[in-house]
C-alpha cells in the first residue's frame, strides 16, 4: 500500500480498461506477456482484469497474481463492482499476489444514478460504504471509485468519499467517464475534493479519464498540480472509445518537464529526481508489444511512441543545417529506448545466441517454447538476411499466440496478378483430426484463401477488418497481419507473422477462427450445463 | 481579413506543416482535392504552402490560390521567411486568390537567436519591421510567427510584437514550436501578451503548436480562454514529429463544451451558437480523405475520428444494457457525419449514379477522370458486391493519384504458398516506351514482385514502410497498400487500392518509384542548369 505522496503512482489499467477496446481482446498467455512487460517497464500498480465478467478474466488476474505479483512486484489490482460477488470474485482472484488491491464502484453522478442504478443518493452512500467495508474483510489495500465523478454534484461527491474512507478505502479514483471535462474542470474537481473531504489525508487520490475530446492527459496533470498522486492510465492510450490517458504521455510530460512540477509535489523546484517509477527506456518495446498483441496500431504522428515521434533521430534529411540539437527537441529518443543499435543476429545465430538476446528482451522461455521460437527463428533467417530484435521479438510474440490450435493449417498455395483469377488451395487439420483440402477464387488472393478455408472448416464469420504492417525497414521485411472477425456481435482477432504476407494472412485468420470456434464451444458447454440444471 | 472576437478563426495549416510529416509529400493534385475539401469544411484559411521553398511548393499554393481561393471561399496563405524573396514568392504565388494572405516568421528565443541565426535581438526586431512591411505592400492581410515564442523572453516578445503590429501585421501567431508548454503556462503567455503589447487590440491573437508531450489541443484551448481567437492546426494532426493541434479535437471540444468556452468569448453563457464556421459533418470524410492522400494512418483510439471513437454506434455488443444514451455520450456520431445510412451502388449502375454519387460527395471530375473512374468502378463492381461510397472515394483517390506515370505496370502475376518459393512475373513499361518482362524469386509475394520490379526498371531505393487497410468490412474488401521508398534521405509514399492486395502492392511500388524517379530527374536538371550558368 502506497502512503508516498511525493512520487506519482502510476497505476496502468491497460489489461483491464484497455483490453475493452473492441477487438483488443487478449488471451491469457499474451496477457501475461504484457503483465511481465509492466513489471519492467516499473508500474506500481497492475489492473490485471474484471475477475467477476467471465471465467478467463478471473483466471488471467490470477494467473497474473501468481507470476507477476511478486514481493518486489507490482501490486495486482482487480475490478468489481460493488457487489458481494463481484468483490468475492476479486479477493480470490488477487489472492496470489503479494500485494493485491481491490478496486471497487458505483456511479454518483444523477444521470446514472437515475437511468442505470435507478437508486436515490442514500442508497448509494449505504452500498459504497458496506462493499468498501466488506472489501476490507480480504486486503487492506482498497480503491474506491465515484464512477461518472466528472458530472456528479460536487457536494454529494464529497460525502461519498468521507465515507468510503471511514469504511476503509485507501485510495480513491475520480473517474471522468465521459471525457467530458476540460483540464481547468477536473483540477478544480481534485482541489475541491482535496479541501472539502475532512479525512482526504487519509487516502491516495487517483484520477481516471477517457480521450473523446483529445484532453486526458492535460487533465491528468492538471490533476497532479491539485493533490491526485495515482494516475490510472493505458499504455498507447488504448480503452474504450478514443481510450485512456497515454501512460508514456503522462510519464515523459512529468520527466520532461519536472521542474515545473516539482513544486506542486513539495519539492526542491530544481530537483531532478524523476517523479514516477517508470524505466523510461521500456517505453518503446512496451508500446510495440502491446501495439502488436491487441493489433491496435500506434498512429506514426502519435506523440512519444509514434514511428514520427522521434523522426529527427531517423536520418531523414530536414531543411536546414540543426546548429544545436536543443534548437528543436525537448527529449532524446534514447530515454524512451528508441535506438538504432539493436544487436542483429543472422542465420550463423546459435539456439544459444537466440536464447540470450530473447533474455536480455526480456523474454524467459521455457525449453519447448524456445525450440519453436529457434525453428521459426531459421526459418526467417534463411530468407532475410539480418534479424533485428523486432522481428525476434514478432517470432516470439506470433508463437505465443498460436493457441488454442483447434484449426491447423497445412498447406496453403495461391496465384493470383491482374490478368488472372487469384485461386487459393488450403489444406487444414480440423479439430476431429482430419485433413481436409479445397480450392476457391476471389477477388484477390486474401480472399481466395478466406473462401477456401471457409469452405473447409465452415464457421460462419464476418471479416471486419484487414491489415499488414511490415515489422523492420526493407524488402525483405516480415510482415505482421492482424484480422478481426465479428460473430454474434463479439470481435476476435487474429496476428501472423510471415516474410510472405499471403501465408500471414492464412495463419491470421486460422487464428482468429481458432478464437471464435473455442468461444462458441465454451458457451455451447454453458448453454447445456444451464439447462440441465 | 478578420476582426471578428466572439468566432474562433480555423486556420489550417494540413498542405504546409502536415506535409512536412516524413513521408506524407503530396503532389498538385492531391493538394487541390484536399484544399477542396478544406472549403467545404469551412475553414477559415488554408496555408497551402511554403511557397520560396521549391516550384512544386509555389505551383500548388499559385493553383489552390485560383481555384479554391474565391470570393466566398477560404483566405490562401503562404509562408516566407522573413526575407525579400520568400515574401516575393509568395506574394506571387497567392495572387490568383480574391483574398491572400502572407505569413511571415522569424525566431526570437535566444537559443534560436544564438545558435540558428546568429543575429542579436535588435537586428531581429529590425528584421522583422521591415518584412512585415514589405509583406504589405503586396496584400493588406500579414501574419507574423515569432519561431519558438514559447521558449523566449516575455519582454522581448511583447516588444517584436508591437513593432510588426505597427509594420501592419494583422495577425499575429505564438508558436509553441518544440511541443513543450503545459495548458496553464500557454494560457498564461497568451494573457500576457494581451495585457502587455499596446496596440494588441489592432491584431487577431494566433496559436501553433506541437504535440510532442500530448498536450497541443488543451494548449490551444487554454489560450482561447485567454484571448486568442485563429487556431493553427491539421487534419487528424498530422505535421512534424509527433504532429499539430487536430482540427477535428479542437472543433469538437469547442462546439461540445460551447456554453464553457462561451464567456471567454464574451458571449451569454447558454448561447447553443457555433463557435466556428467549420460544418462538422464534413470532419469524417476530410479525416479519412487526408488520410489516405497522405499514407498517415489515424490508429483506431484517435480521439472523434478514430475507428473506434464512437463504438457505441457501431453495433459492437456492450455489457450491459444502455438505459439512456447519455449515460455514456457526449456527441452523437452523425455531428461528425460518421453514418451507416451510405448510399450503395452495385455493378448495375450507371455511369450518371456513379457522377450523381461522386458530385453529392465533393468530386467534381472532368469527363476524362470520370471515364476512368467509371472503368475502375465496372471492375471493382465485377468483383465486390455492393460498392460504398468509402470504396468510391478510395478509387477516385487512387487515379488522382496515379501521376506522373514515367513506369506503368502492364502485367504481374505471383504464385506462393507456404511449400512453395514466391515467384513473381512483371511486365513494365519504361519511360521510354519499352516493354520489359522479368521475373525474380522473393521471400514472399510481395518481396518477389519489387524484386522482379527492380530487375527491369532499375531505380536504387530503400524500403521503409509497408503497410495494408481495408477499405471497407467484408471479405472481398478494397485493399488499400502504402509504401514508402527512401533514397538519398528523402522518403516518397505510394498508395493503390485494388481488391487483389498484390495487385495493389504492385501499383503502389511503381507509384512511389514513379515520385522518386521524377524528383531525381528534376535534380538532374536543376544540377545541369547551375552548371551551365
Amino acid at each position: 500500500m502506497y502512503n508516498s505522496t511525493d512520487k506519482i503512482i502510476i497505476f496502468d489499467t491497460t489489461l483491464r480498461d484497455g483490453e475493452q477496446s473492441p477487438g483488443a481482446t487478449l488471451n491469457i498467455d499474451e496477457k501475461l506477456v504484457i503483465a511481465k512487460q509492466l513489471a519492467r517497464l516499473g508500474v506500481d500498480i497492475i489492473e490485471a482484469g474484471f475477475a467477476f465478467a467471465s471465467p478467463g478474466d478471473f483466471a488471467a488476474v490470477s494467473k497474473i497474481a501468481q507470476t507477476v505479483g511478486t514481493e518486489d512486484g507490482p501490486i495486482i489490482c482487480s475490478l468489481a463492482r460493488a457487489r458481494h460477488q463481484d468483490i468475492k470474485a476479486a479477493a480470490e482472484a488477487i489472492k496470489g499476489a503479494a500485494k493485491g488491491r481491490i478496486h471497487t464502484f458505483i456511479a454518483t453522478s444523477d444521470i446514472h444514478l437515475q437511468y442505470k442504478l435507478k437508486k436515490t443518493r442514500s442508497e448509494v452512500v449505504a452500498v459504497a460504504e458496506e462493499m468498501v467495508a466488506y472489501a476490507k474483510t480480504f486486503t487492506d489495500d482498497i480503491e474506491f471509485s465515484p464512477e461518472d465523478a466528472g458530472r456528479s454534484d460536487p457536494e454529494f461527491l464529497y460525502e461519498v468519499l468521507e465515507k468510503v474512507i471511514n469504511a476503509g478505502a485507501t485510495t480513491v479514483n475520480i473517474p471522468d467517464t465521459v471525457g467530458y471535462t476540460t483540464p481547468s474542470e477536473f483540477g478544480a474537481l481534485i482541489k475541491g475534493i482535496k479541501e472539502n473531504v475532512p479525512n482526504i489525508d487519509k487516502a491516495i487520490i487517483s484520477v481516471h479519464g477517457h480521450d473523446d475530446l483529445g484532453l486526458a492527459v492535460a487533465n491528468f496533470l492538471e490533476a497532479v498540480k491539485n493533490g491526485a498522486r495515482q494516475l490510472e492510465c493505458t499504455i498507447n492510450g488504448i480503452g474504450e472509445r478514443a481510450g485512456n490517458a497515454a501512460l508514456e504521455e503522462l510519464v515523459m510530460g512529468l520527466h520532461v518537464r519536472r521542474q515545473y512540477f516539482n513544486p506542486f509535489l513539495g519539492r526542491p523546484a530544481n530537483s531532478l529526481e524523476p517523479l514516477t517509477n517508470i524505466d523510461t527506456r521500456q517505453l518503446y518495446k512496451t508500446s510495440r508489444l502491446v501495439s502488436s498483441l491487441t493489433g491496435m496500431l500506434v498512429q506514426p504522428n502519435k506523440a512519444i511512441v509514434g514511428a514520427n515521434a522521434f523522426a529527427h533521430e531517423s536520418g531523414i534529411h530536414q531543411d536546414g543545417v540543426l546548429k544545436n540539437k536543443l534548437t528543436y527537441e525537448i527529449m532524446d529518443a534514447q530515454l524512451i529506448g528508441l535506438t538504432q543499435n539493436q544487436i542483429v543476429l543472422g542465420k550463423h545465430s546459435g539456439r544459444n545466441a537466440v536464447r540470450t538476446r530473447l533474455k536480455e528482451l526480456g523474454y524467459e522461455l521455457t525449453e519447448t517454447d524456445l525450440n519453436k521460437a529457434f525453428v521459426r527463428f531459421k526459418e526467417v533467417a534463411d530468407k532475410k538476411k539480418e534479424i533485428t530484435d523486432w522481428d525476434l521479438e514478432a517470432l516470439v510474440n506470433d508463437e505465443i499466440q498460436q493457441a488454442p490450435e483447434l484449426f491447423k493449417l497445412e498447406l496453403v498455395q495461391v496465384s493470383c496478378g491482374d490478368h488472372a483469377r487469384a485461386t487459393a488451395t488450403v489444406t487444414l487439420r480440423n479439430p476431429d483430426g482430419e485433413e481436409l483440402t479445397d480450392a476457391a477464387i476471389g477477388t484477390g488472393p486474401v480472399d481466395a484463401i478466406y473462401k477456401a478455408i471457409n469452405r473447409v472448416a465452415n464457421v460462419p464469420n464476418q471479416l471486419i477488418e484487414f491489415s499488414v504492417q511490415s515489422v523492420t525497414a526493407g524488402i525483405d521485411a516480415l510482415g505482421e497481419v492482424t484480422i478481426r472477425l465479428q460473430h454474434e456481435g463479439r470481435v476476435f482477432s487474429g496476428h501472423a507473422a510471415n516474410t510472405d504476407i499471403i501465408v500471414a494472412s492464412a495463419q491470421a485468420y486460422v487464428n482468429a477462427l481458432n478464437r471464435l470456434y473455442a468461444s462458441s464451444q465454451q458457451q455451447r458447454q454453458h448453454a447445456q450445463l444451464a439447462s440441465n440444471s
